[in-house]
C-alpha cells in the first residue's frame, strides 16, 4: 500500500467527495441556499428569528425555521430561550459555526469582488450562444 | 444618513443578502450541491467530463453537465475542446474559479475537521427530541 500523505489522510477520514459520507450533508447544510446566508448573517452577532428573517431577504418563515433546525442539529447554531415575557428566542453561532462563518465570509468576499468578471463572462457566454 | 463603514460599502456594491442581487445566484452556483464539489475537484487540475463525474461520486450526467454550464457561464470554469480524434473536452478553473476554489477548500477543511463535533451534536439533538 502507498503511504498516504497528510492530505490524503484527512481526506480519508471524512470526504465530501464520497456520496455516503456524512460530511457531504453537513457541507450542504452550511452551503445550501439559506444556510450560507443564515450563517453569514449570524457572524455579525446573535439574532432573533424575525430580525434574521429580515436580514436574509426573501427567505420564508418555514424555510428559515428548517434551515436553523438543521444547523442547530449539526452543532453550528445555538438556540437560546431568554427569560422574558413573552420568551425571546435568540440564535447564535457555536465555536464550529464561527469557524465555518469565517470560511463562508471569505468565500462570499471572493464572489462579491469577482462580480464584474462574472457579469462580463455571462454576457460573452450568452452572446456566443444567441 | 449614517456614514457607511468600509464593510458596509463593500456590502452595498454587491450583496448576497439582497434577494435581487446577481451575486446571490453566482454564490449559489458555486455553493450548490454539485457546484461546490465540481470546483473543489477541479482545484486538483483539469478534468475530462467522465473523470470528473467519477470524482464527484453520485452526480448524474445531466446534473454535472448543467452544473458545468452554469459555472462556465459565470466565468468560473473554462471548457476547452482539444484537437484529437475523437475530440476531447477538458474542464479547468479560470483565475476567478481558482480563487473561489481556495475559499471552498478552506470551508470543506473546516467542515471535515469539525465532523466529530457535528456527529456529537446530532446525537445530542436527536436524543433530546426522542
Amino acid at each position: 500500500m502507498e503511504e498516504p500523505t497528510p492530505e490524503d489522510d484527512t481526506a480519508l477520514a471524512f470526504s465530501v467527495f464520497g456520496s455516503a459520507c456524512t460530511s457531504r450533508q453537513a457541507l450542504q447544510n452550511v452551503t445550501g441556499r439559506w444556510g450560507v446566508l443564515a450563517i453569514a448573517a449570524l457572524s455579525d452577532g446573535p439574532y432573533r428569528f424575525n430580525a434574521l428573517r429580515r436580514r436574509v431577504e426573501g427567505v420564508s418563515e418555514r424555510m428559515l425555521s428548517q434551515t436553523l433546525q438543521a444547523l442547530e442539529r449539526d452543532g453550528m447554531v445555538d438556540r437560546a430561550v431568554l427569560e422574558a415575557i413573552p420568551p425571546k428566542v435568540e440564535y447564535s453561532l457555536t465555536e464550529l459555526g464561527t469557524e465555518v462563518a469565517v470560511a463562508l465570509r471569505a468565500l462570499i468576499d471572493v464572489v462579491e469582488a469577482g462580480m464584474p468578471t462574472v457579469t462580463a463572462a455571462q454576457e460573452e457566454y450568452d452572446c456566443n450562444r444567441a
